[in-house]
């Protein structure tokens, strides 16, 4: 047995004394139950899943600032997307596999696969969630991840500014093939913190649980161009075939804006994303939404949280369905995101309503 | 290099010295060869595989009384079962993601998914079993493993009773479709001890390594009512269908009765399992079996131990075939269960008789 | 928090104060940019992806002479060949399952899955290649890893002579099938080191980054005859049958030899391969190959190397093309073969001639 000084929350961390490395190891898993009334036809349909289930591998090498994160995802809705001759017909695993390296102080190069500097409720972890899932906003239109470099910088103390930069493959995750006509994607994102930084990294955080001592407030802008993509969302989706079994392209624009705003308890989260193309092909997911929600974390730890969603599609040919969601949620953070349970209602406005009722439960090592 | 103060056979542990979590790390596979001398034909048909490669973290988050396991199956054959559109045509890896919290001393709620309470053949970890592997009684029989909610409790010391109770989805490990019908699985099982606890837990390890030097006896009775499963064998088995791909179910019944006594080395066990249905439909393995073994280890850590099996089916539309087994092993024990060298030889009985030799080595750290 | 002694390179390590084990874990990845302009069509063809990720463990149990390997590939170029119902159509994650007893001085008994002593270049590690990736040589003759069982000795100090034997299955890693009839595969190999052990066993590490201090040569010699094999190249290929689904089998008879020399940064290799059989039967891959490398490593850690490959089939049905490759790398060591870029350019002269660029980082923990 090994006693260490560390208590939980921190991570089972081991560091070398002369600094030459050190090793996280984290481990989580969600389990969730998801129940869904269809308000025609009477159907209840249900699931009881794991629904998450990660091993977590980060730290230094070499050099303090020569860092690492290498992420895997375990269970079979994480590792299912890999049915596809594109993905290698196997289990789909390595999530992230990335190394940063800050080469001068408050800029750092990223090569590997890792999340895109996409949307906020995208890059904010499943294991830090307001909600029991991210918004259909996020769905229809997140970058996901991809396989590429990344640059990315910060600047200022009082107000903060980040800007990252990125250019990848633009098919996501995971794929064996040969880049489709070498269409590459490129991302740009700029974000400002007018009132500074966020104690314990609150922007990245869903609900206030920081309780930030002052009012904090993020914004954020992305624009992310995919060229000549085979896949319905870019970066997801379904790989187009016309009947010759040929790619079918599409060059993908997307707009993603969204701002956070967190004080004593409460936190304010907004999104827009808009995805459109000058070739309007028939498949691919060409569309906008917004999504907004309001959130208190009573000082016990629970929180009551409401969030409005609503996605629409661009065009006739989209793939992308008019929906309206309006979504209550209630959580109990027994050790912050670490030890939690989550659970949120929601009705949902589309050519088949139904009121959904999810319970989640989230354990993090 | 971490100098650590624990020895093999407790595991690679670390604990917070604030108590908030320890973790336990296991590791662990086995390699199988086993060989099938068919007797009508003549034909030799052989196999030497990686059995079972297991990677298992376990212990305790926030307090002593919230423990967890996650155990990982990794091996081709620990994983292929996921090779259905219902288990999502991915890799199975997940065992068990399972919470079990003791809200009150001797009383535990579990969350998850995790081996049900069944019969005690499955119960007994992979690891730990007397013979090269399980019965046919408990592989056309057993409960496996399930997701959703248990409920255990142990009571007395002299006389030893437990209680278990589950709800969970009906179909196994792993799916990631609806609940099929939304027809749940019940299982209750009862066990009495009726001469006090065992020696080291070793009424759930086979064989009698750990020498008991008092007689002990453990019976133990599941009744199992899995509604509306379209497995064949409820949580195992294929996904049966009709002609217009819509699943076939049925509402299975299943009595488990189990007992086992150890002594000094001495170990004999016995099952009886029971599955029919109110509804007998084609293809499900409506059945029962019965099977006894009888084992003694030499102070040497030698084992000598033999084992009767006969299993046959229910109604004339069961997927279960009639056979009889009997089965000779050999085992040295050179690090307990963890450090092992295992064989049998059985002959079995059915419409195609074969002998079959089997040796297996474990490791396990 | 636990600080560790050990420096990166050395591994996270843990042992038992008792000696009754030791655990060392090990986790890498490598991503690859692969391009390839070929010169007929003028195409330009690339990829980017994770081309391995690996966890490992290994060390020894219950005393230091018998010791485990227990290595996962993990990315989906790792796990993909497990895709055909030989292999369970599931994920093949399992790479090396293995014990070595040692149970006499110099002699060791290995039992699982691991590496066949085939030829020295598939034997090094992909960690420690002196290019982006193996040769066509390796590629087309290599014997890869099988399960079964090693005897390997080792004997001398001024003159060092290694032997090895083994007796697999013969169809590769992973294989949940019966033995498709019986065929086993006979491993043999013999080395000799005329001029002693290589510092840190650099005959087996790609680049003389060790800079060996005075002149050191290992020659070695591998004849392998793999019986009624299905697969095209023995342990690797496709599964070949017939039009009724039956397996075709052949007998490969295979030769491998290779050399490596190394002192003060210079190292050269050369290896060749035959494989044969008495039967030429259409689809598998008779062939013979050459190649020979020489690279200097400056002692900033930059080296520079040349390579040249030339394959070509036996017979008119082989599965094996002719090509001869000319390739020229370049790489920096950052840290030894734990952090390093490698690129290298190749010009392929083939049915479809090409030039290939290659850039590959690797980071190991």
């Amino acid at each position: 047995q090994i006693p260490i000084d560390a208590s939980w929350g921190k991570g089972i961390r081991v560091e070398a004394k002369d600094s030459s490395f050190s090793l996280k190891l984290g481990l989580r898993f969600q389990t969730l139950y998801e129940g869904e009334k269809y308000l025609e036809s009477g159907n209840w349909n249900e699931q009881l899943l794991i629904r998450r289930y990660r091993l977590k591998f980060d730290g230094y090498a070499f050099k303090p600032n020569i860092k690492y994160k290498m992420e895997l995802g375990i269970s079979n809705r994480d590792t299912r997307s890999g049915g596809v001759d594109e993905i290698g017909h196997t289990a789909n695993i390595v999530l992230d596999a990335v190394v940063k390296w800050e080469f001068t102080p408050g800029v750092e190069l990223w090569v590997g696969q890792t999340k895109l500097p996409g949307n906020r409720e995208r890059v904010v972890s499943s294991q830090n969630m307001q909600f029991v899932d991210r918004s259909l906003v996020n769905s229809r239109f997140n970058l996901d991840r991809d396989i590429g470099l990344q640059l990315r910088a910060v600047q200022g103390s009082g107000v903060v500014f980040r800007e990252a930069f990125a250019i990848s493959m633009g098919e996501g995750r995971g794929v064996v093939v040969d880049n489709p006509d070498n269409g590459r994607q490129y991302t740009t994102r700029f974000e400002v913190l007018p009132m500074g930084l966020f104690k314990s990294k609150g922007d990245y955080v869903g609900a206030d649980i920081e309780r930030q001592p002052s009012p904090k407030l993020a914004i954020g802008v992305t624009y992310d161009y995919n060229k000549n993509t085979p896949r319905s969302r870019g970066n997801l989706g379904s790989f187009l075939m016309d009947t010759d079994n040929n790619f079918i392209y599409s060059d993908l624009s997307t707009w993603l804006v969204d701002a956070v705003f967190k004080y004593q308890g409460l936190s304010w989260n907004a999104e827009y994303a808009h995805r459109s193309s000058s070739d309007e092909v028939a498949g691919f997911g060409y569309g906008k939404g917004f999504v907004t929600a309001l959130g208190y974390v009573f000082k016990s730890n629970y929180e009551i949280a409401g969030r409005y969603t609503t996605v629409e599609p661009i065009g006739v040919n989209s793939s992308i369905g008019a929906a309206e969601e309006y979504t209550l949620g209630f959580s109990k953070y027994i050790v912050g995101h670490s030890l939690k349970i989550q659970s949120d209602v929601s009705y949902m406005d589309t050519t088949n309503d139904y009121i959904r009722f999810r319970v989640q439960m989230e354990l993090a090592l």
